[in-house]
């Protein structure tokens, strides 16, 4: 049927209509930033690369080895705080994850020249990004209200262990700033397919 | 060029798989939950009620009611978190004025019967619901983390200071989950037009 087709009506009027239509529509075949392309890996290496320097600060504490805790100061008695570790270290760590896979498949799909664009990868992609970009920057909210609670409002950090966390939640910031844009651009995809 | 194309090749691949592609796309014009849709509104007022319910609990402090605060028990003193009422307030109300105005544009343009499928329109909508529910977002995680070191790693709230907190902290994350689908439609309405 589709060979038979061209042959009897060879102007082909509604495909060329509904081309035209087309012709104004985004198409962003070869965005940067979407799964596939150098943009994209590299954006998935500053995920990774930032969720691992948090995950490693938390993690380091050579001067309290037997739980990576967070320590605060109150009136001279030094508190812990096992929550804001916890969840911070378990986000942080689900993000690596994610995007060190992610990274290989890009790395693969760069390698032998495919292109990902199968509907299904990419849902997948952008379900996984926004639930890992959701628990990402909710932990690293909740670690930043902590710290201005523990800063600003109750008294000074024990030495460097206040330091080390805010550090941690910084990183874990910039590894959200980095995996909205991986987020946003897979939904465009999907939606403009 | 494109006309005399067919004549030496009958099969004509490229147009016919470009109208092919074309038929699976979702389109969704009419889909609820988009502006000047009755979903919409409803997500809108939704987002407005849980909002102002959220700012309510945080304002009407009844027995305190020269600065509305967070007080927190421990070892028998109360503590004041400034820093957590402020931005959750200041986050909820912005999210409260914003979904007003779209519930108002949404109210008119289904009393018009006027469709809001303007480009410009819908990327001004995207995001402004892309940064209020950002803010809204993470104001309720650090209330929430704020809430839990308190609540589970310190110590006991003061009387029903920490309840009323913990309340207006749920609501914020309520109107969250209602304007999290409005973004998600607006993007997708954006990408696939």
């Amino acid at each position: 049927m589709n060979a038979s087709h061209p042959s009897v009506h060879p102007v082909e009027a509604p495909p060329l209509t509904d081309a035209a239509n087309n012709v104004p529509r985004l198409r962003m075949k070869d965005m940067q930033g979407m799964p596939g392309t150098l943009g994209g890996l590299a954006l998935r290496f500053c995920q990774f690369a930032f969720a691992v320097a948090s995950l490693c600060i938390m993690a380091t504490t050579s001067d309290f080895p037997s739980v990576t805790a967070f320590w605060f100061q109150l009136w001279g008695l030094e508190l812990l705080c096992i929550f804001c570790v916890s969840y911070l270290v378990a986000a942080v760590g689900l993000q690596s994850l994610w995007s060190l896979t992610l990274a290989i498949v890009d790395i693969y799909a760069l390698s032998v020249r495919r292109c990902l664009r199968n509907s299904r990868v990419v849902s997948l992609f952008t379900i996984g990004d926004g639930i890992t970009s959701t628990l990402t920057f909710a932990a690293a909210c909740a670690s930043a209200g902590i710290t201005v609670l523990i800063d600003n409002d109750l008294g000074n950090c024990a030495q460097n262990y206040c330091t080390r966390f805010e550090t941690a939640t910084a990183m874990a910031f910039i590894s959200w700033f980095t995996v909205s844009p991986s987020f946003l651009l897979n939904f465009w995809s999907l939606a403009s397919r």
